[in-house]
C-alpha cells in the first residue's frame, strides 16, 4: 500500500508539519510506503498560467483547460506537475495537511490543485463517481486557531464542514473517496493565548487522535456524495434521487 | 469616489479581463477614479512565507500572524503588499473579478488575500462589524464554465452562494459591506460547446447585466451577516439572536 502526504505550511517545525510527521509515521507502521509533497520545501509554484506551457495550442490566447488537455495528451506537462500526478497515481491514500487561512487553504495548496488536477486527466465523462482517481482515498487534516465551538453550524467562524465543502467536492469531482476531515482547533502559533501547558496538552491530544484515526483508516466510511447519474440533463438533482449531502439538496 | 478592480486571470484578452474593463468603464463614467490590480500582469506572488520577511520577530520559527503583525506595526511590510493595502484603503468600492477554478478562486487571488489582509491591520477587537475596512463595499464577480442550472441549491456543481461563502465571510471579517455577487455562468474558454453566436450572445448579455448592476451600485443592499455582539463568549450564536445567513444558524 502506498500513501502521499501533502503539506502546505511555511514553517518546518510547525504543528502542521508535526501532524504530517505523525501521519507518515503511523502510516509507515501500518505498512504503507509514504511519499511526501512538502509544497513550501519544494518551492511549488501555485500560479497556473502561460509560463508553464512553452508549447501552446493557441499562442494568442491562453485558455487553461485547452492548454492543460493538450499538454496532458502530449505528455508534455511541466515536470513539477507530472511528478505530483505520478505520486497521486501511485497512492492508495492521499493525506492533505494545512492550516485554515481565511476560511480556505493557503494559496500554495490551492495552486497545487489548480495545476495538478489537469483537464485531460479528468474529462466531462470522467469525473465524480467516474473520476480518474476513483478507488483512492483522500483526507483533509486542517488546523484552525479558533476554538472548536466557533466552528459549529452556529459558530462565529462557520461550520468546518461547510468551509471544507469546496475542497471536498473538488476531491470527489476527480474521483476520490473523501474521508471525513480531521479538524484540530485551538492551534495557536506565535500568538499564545493559553498557557504553555494548556497548549502542549491540546496539541498532543490532537496528535494522539490523528494517530488513532489513521490506525483505523481501513474502517472509515467515506463521505457520501450523489452520483452523476442522480442529476438530470440540466445538472439538477432528479426528483426521485435522495440527496446525500446537506450542501446539495432538493429545493424547498 | 474611488474604486479598486482586482483581476485574477492569466489571459489579458479573456472574458474575465473584459468584465474588468466593463467595470472600470462603468465606474469611471459614474465618477469613480478606478485603480486596477491585475494580479497576473503584476506578477503578484501569492505564497505567504519567510522570504517576505527579511527582518523577523523570531528567526527560528516562522509564525505568519506574528510576522505580519510585527511588519504591520513597523511599517515594514513588503512593498507589493503595502501597495495593495494602500489601494484598498483609498477605495470606497472593491470589485474582484475571477474565474471559478475548482470551486474557489485561482491561487493567485487566494494568496492576495493571505498576504494583503494582514494581521495587525485587523485584530481580535477589529474584525467583523468592527473590521478595519468598515464602510467600504466589495463585490465578487465570477465566471463559471458550467450552466446556471448546475449552480443552484440542487445543482451538480453546488450553490454559487455556498461556494462563495468562504470568500464572502473573509470580506465581512475584515469589515467590508459585501454586496451580492455577480455570477456569469456558461462562460466557455477555448473549449467551445456552443455555437460562436450563442457564446457571443451569452457573453454580451453578461457584460450588459454587469454594467447595469454597477450603474445601480449605490442602491444595492449588502448581504447581511451577524454582528460579533450576537455571538456568545464561546463564539456561538446567542439564543436570542436572529441568524442573518443560511450558513450560520441555530442548531436544530
Amino acid at each position: 500500500m502506498r500513501a502521499l502526504a501533502v503539506l502546505a505550511h511555511p514553517e518546518k517545525k510547525s504543528f502542521n508539519s508535526q501532524m504530517k510527521d505523525v501521519a507518515v509515521e503511523t502510516l509507515s507502521k501500518a505498512g504503507y510506503t509514504v511519499d511526501v509533497s512538502d509544497l513550501y520545501a519544494m518551492g511549488f509554484d501555485p500560479v497556473e498560467g502561460p509560463r508553464h506551457y512553452p508549447k501552446r495550442v493557441d499562442g494568442s490566447w491562453f485558455d487553461t483547460q485547452a492548454e492543460q488537455r493538450a499538454a496532458w495528451n502530449d505528455k508534455a506537462l511541466p515536470s513539477a506537475v507530472q511528478a505530483e500526478i505520478d505520486k497521486v497515481a501511485a497512492a492508495d491514500f492521499v493525506f492533505i495537511q494545512y492550516p485554515m487561512w481565511w476560511f480556505g487553504s493557503p494559496a500554495i495548496l490551492k495552486g497545487w490543485i489548480d495545476r495538478v488536477f489537469v483537464y485531460g486527466l479528468y474529462t466531462s465523462t470522467q469525473r465524480y463517481n467516474h473520476g480518474p482517481w476513483k478507488g483512492k482515498k483522500a483526507m483533509l487534516s486542517i488546523t484552525t486557531g479558533a476554538p472548536e465551538t466557533t466552528h459549529g453550524p452556529d459558530g462565529r467562524n462557520a461550520d468546518a464542514d461547510l468551509l471544507l465543502w469546496p475542497m471536498h467536492y473538488t476531491l470527489y469531482y476527480i474521483g476520490f473517496d473523501v474521508l471525513p476531515p480531521f479538524v484540530a482547533c485551538g492551534v495557536e502559533g506565535g500568538l499564545k493565548y493559553s498557557s504553555p501547558e494548556a497548549i502542549a496538552a491540546r496539541l498532543n491530544g490532537h496528535k494522539d487522535r490523528l494517530a488513532t484515526t489513521l490506525r483505523g483508516l481501513d474502517g472509515i466510511r467515506p463521505l457520501r456524495f450523489n452520483a452523476i447519474e442522480e442529476f438530470d440533463q440540466s445538472g439538477r438533482l432528479k426528483s426521485d434521487s435522495t440527496s446525500h449531502s446537506p450542501f446539495i439538496r432538493h429545493r424547498d
